[in-house]
């Protein structure tokens, strides 16, 4: 499955939708963000995911490391933010 | 325990040996990250924090949401980061 890659003007509502739809499909997702605002946008978005998916009984954790992007001297360090379901039933 | 308050100039790799610490003694840490560049330093914090964790076979996982602070007018809302540990063995 493809990564989705976040900006700061994503716009977190609409990313929360896409992150929504794929959790339900295969209960995994990879996001990549490469700045702050596009880590705040990700992160917001997956707050606002959690509270869709929660008539699903899905939740979500965020895994994050980082990824080297690029090539040669443009390369620099991104964050991948790997986003798993675990049933809510695991929370209690 | 404490929630961590995490700044834009908190230094990654210094709330990264904090929560460390944390996770170590509690397998539970909480963040808190009011702005963009506070979001984006806790999760480069919790990437960093992965490595140093290794070793004692703890991973992390982050479970973000909204929460309101401030009072009256000045209510606005911030980042709730809350990290909880799994054992690598789980990863498999």
């Amino acid at each position: 499955m493809d990564t989705i890659r976040v900006s700061p003007t994503s716009g977190s509502t609409a990313v929360a939708g896409m992150i929504a739809g794929r959790m339900r499909e295969s209960r995994y997702v990879e996001l990549e963000a490469a700045d702050a605002g596009a880590v705040n946008e990700a992160i917001k978005a997956v707050a606002i995911a959690r509270g869709y998916l929660k008539l699903d009984g899905i939740d979500i954790v965020v895994v994050p490391s980082f990824v080297e992007v690029g090539i040669d001297e443009r390369k620099r360090s991104s964050l991948r933010l790997v986003l798993e379901a675990r049933s809510q039933s695991q929370l209690w």
